[in-house]
């Protein structure tokens, strides 16, 4: 068995931000020389989220907005005892819940068995690329990586 | 390495519906003739979900009722402004995200391990088969996929 | 190829429970004798989540009070027609779906490859390890399960 792993450095200067990361996975792809295998993207911080979805500005405006009020931004520790510690991202602990952790896709040589039809996102799908939603970030002045594994048959 | 692909096509009439693509993937299963591996079932569009839970209707009514709640169908580009586009599914994009992706399973000769007890819905589990979350189409007249990969020790 | 899989049983007393699974699966994974491949860690209960986050009682505390915001415990048949199967649990399915199924990390015999930094929590992620977040009990008198299952290279 033959596999690849990749760190993939982001920094962020927002709280949130949302950061499409398909060309460096397709490039560790590349790197890896893997035909045919899975291949796992994992954001390794536990209030960063990697997924796959459409890379549109209104779309990651609402995304923004609609995570704001499901899991406010309230660094006081009345409403998040999770800020108590110090900490004032509990929110961005929530927001992670809501979009995801990893994404387990396919490295396929072909990205288009038979019997399937084009659609604008599909490629974001058919490759295992992805988007990666970057909810406030842990700490000042530290970057979030992702993680991008392939173990697979070379 | 033995591995094995299959899409599995759906059509929908309805904006949102739930369909259980478990009969399809036991016999993608079983013509693969993977004994041991992982399982990964991938909606193939970014408005669509494939996740594990059980096939009750007053279930999937209720879901149907609550995703509604949390991402209202609106298909005006003032709440969403991702419709600017000309699409009117900027909610399933939000609907995909709470229901996930996709799902990881394991492809396992002897579906129940020592020590494990059964309950309604396990089989659902314990097997790589899910029930499929369609949101709103993506565009009239399309079909939507599902893709089965199993990379696995033949 | 060579692959492993465990039952890490769970007993619990409340509805809600957040229990941290990481030193079993951890010990799973020393029995496995596997140095590099995909993890994956299943809640084999459709009202039941495994997943990656900081195991924090103030963070806990306010995930249970959220998940009972965006899906509150109603046994009446009136809010989740589910209820009408005789069964209570409804509101655990729509829980389990915002905190996610099940979680698939990387059996590393390095954790931290090359340009990556350390973060509290990131230990969670980079080991395939992870709290269960167990929603309402499906039953009384049972167990929930946690499947770990790991095909990998030797």
């Amino acid at each position: 068995m033959h596999s690849y792993r990749k760190v993939i450095p982001l920094r962020v200067k927002k709280r949130m931000a949302f950061i499409n990361i398909t060309p460096q996975v397709q490039e560790a792809l590349r790197e890896s020389r893997i035909r045919e295998g899975l291949c796992l993207v994992n954001a390794m911080h536990i209030t960063a989220s990697v997924f796959i979805n459409d890379d549109e500005p209104g779309l990651h405006e609402h995304y923004a907005r609609w995570l704001e009020q499901l899991a406010p931004y309230d660094p006081s520790p009345q409403r998040y005892h999770h800020n108590r510690t110090g900490e004032d991202n509990a929110d961005a602990h929530h927001k992670r819940q809501v979009m995801g952790r990893e994404v387990v896709g396919l490295t396929a040589p072909d990205p288009a068995p038979k019997g399937s039809r084009g659609h604008r996102g599909d490629s974001q799908c058919r490759d295992p690329t992805a988007a990666v939603a970057l909810c406030p970030k842990l700490c000042p002045r530290r970057s979030t990586q992702c993680h991008l594994s392939a173990p697979a048959a070379a």
